[in-house]
């Protein structure tokens, strides 16, 4: 299966690693927006093309995994290139799914190409714990927790303000939380009471360390309806402790079978060294679906709903009933 | 949606209780080989009807649960209601799954109908949990755990040995081995290593305890290669602490993204107070899927692993991705 990956950021370079993990999947370009000339990929003897120039690629790609970002490229770019490709995206804002879902799916069923967009872990596999967990149990709640991780959107805030040089944000939840969710006690938690935000933060010399502090701790939406802790550190700490991308976090729904005798607890738990790597591995095996699928005529826009599971696997069916069933 | 009922035992009062949990599905009839009369069930106005009438109920039926046992009732009964009703079994015998996928399957083609078979938790939740971590981490390795809870075929084990009026018997994982995988150190472990066995036993007057508490803890397979704890109880103290069927586990696959430096856990873990109730409520999630499959023409035997999660929701495709994407 030829892979194509539009972008090469850190998720890029996380689908690419997950390639060289699938022996059916082989990457054979990378398009960017910087000079070709510039991109130093780590798979050795494929093409580094300019992005303009995807389109000669129509005939010798299966599948283009897009790694851009979901603020303002994938929203242009996937429907753009659904035109011609069968597409995998990882957009993820979750209150525009809708809109960009119809945007994709008018391009890819006019193309007849196979789209599957907001694929990932969240949105992804955490939204199929959640749906599968609905089915299973209808009277119930759910919670999601996110962390210990890097959120990368707080940390890009934070590097935001006058005087900060370096910023790294861990999103924590609170265990004390998540043991009384799993207790199956169904508590109804604030925003405050279910995650915490630890910041390492590298200041300039001279900064106002206290006035850092506080524009951090009382940022609208990102900070201020959370208990957050600031700590400043070096330039060196920053790079000896801090270089790494981790996450992860827990889908629980807990939900009774009868009057509420019965109580039962779904959860489904990552926890991860490098979210890029993982995403990435998510966003491959998702590729090797739609390839699938688009050969079965199955066009238009899917999610990771839409996907049976045995068309993820390299396996076959037969394989997977007699060893993983 | 029109289900029906083949058997009535734990099973099938939990996939009753499941479709009185669900707004789209009706029980409409449940089938016998007890005297009718003599089968009380919980929902109000639904006919019993003698096993061998079954037959008459192909017009007015849209999936069949059939809830038998995997030792001799599902390989007879799933092929040959197959024949004439869309089916849902819970077959478990791991090591057969090939051989009954066979005989549905030819079934089912046969006779156009569509048939789901090894439903429920294990096989069914943990075997999605397994293809979808295997998928995206294929550089990994997997572990499963069971319980703490009842295994009735180990508790119908003790019982069989004489002097022994009733036994109850836990599964019992080791927590240290849960937390050593969850640690991502990959270790090798022994099925003594895993779980344990606790035994409640209720003696009959007179007899052998300790000549009990021996067959037990030596028996074959059952209980040998693991350490066993028997502790004799009341008659009274096992109806007042040992009457609920409660089980759970976790499926557990740790692998790297790349040359081992960054581990992921990916677990999908059950506390389930009911372990008949949570199995019935699986079933009647996948029994809507089944009669959709059957609906699209997509007729044979279906395993858990070709159901798309969208089939298995009550609501409409675009709230699934409007709400829990």
């Amino acid at each position: 299966m030829k892979i194509g990956l539009y972008g090469y950021g850190n998720l890029a370079r996380g689908v690419e690693a997950a390639i060289a993990k699938n022996s059916d999947l082989t990457l054979n370009a990378v398009f960017s927006r910087r000079d070709p000339q510039s991109v130093k990929i780590a798979t050795a003897g494929v093409p580094v093309v300019r992005a303009a120039d995807v389109w000669d690629w129509q005939e010798k790609l299966d599948v283009l995994v897009i790694c851009g970002g979901s603020a303002t490229d994938l929203p242009e770019m996937t429907p753009m290139l659904a035109k011609a490709f069968n597409v995998v995206d990882s957009y993820d804002n979750h209150s525009n799914i809708p809109t960009h879902f119809a945007n994709v799916d008018a391009a890819a069923k006019k193309a007849g190409t196979t789209a599957l967009i907001s694929c990932g872990w969240d949105p992804g596999m955490f939204s199929l714990a959640r749906l599968y967990a609905n089915c299973i149990l209808p009277d119930g709640s759910d919670y999601t927790f996110w962390g210990r991780g890097v959120s990368q959107g707080h940390s890009d805030a934070i590097r935001r303000i006058e005087g900060v040089l370096d910023a790294r944000q861990y999103t924590v939840p609170s265990e004390e939380a998540m043991a009384r969710v799993r207790s199956g006690e169904k508590p109804v938690l604030t925003t405050r009471e279910k995650h915490r935000r630890e910041c390492y933060v590298v200041a300039a010399d001279g900064a106002d360390r206290e006035a850092i502090r506080k524009q951090i701790v009382e940022m609208p939406a990102y900070f201020a309806d959370y208990d957050t802790t600031v700590e400043f550190i070096t330039m060196d700490e920053m790079k000896r402790n801090h270089s790494e991308l981790p996450h992860g976090g827990s889908v629980i729904r807990t939900g009774t079978t009868d009057a509420g005798t019965h109580q039962h607890v779904i959860e489904y738990a990552l926890k991860l060294d490098s979210n890029p790597e993982f995403t990435g591995s998510v966003l491959a095996s998702f590729a090797r679906a739609v390839y699938r699928m688009a050969q079965r005529g199955e066009h238009g826009c899917k999610t990771v709903f839409d996907v049976a599971p045995k068309d993820l696997a390299l396996l076959p069916r037969e394989e997977l009933i007699a060893h993983m069933l």
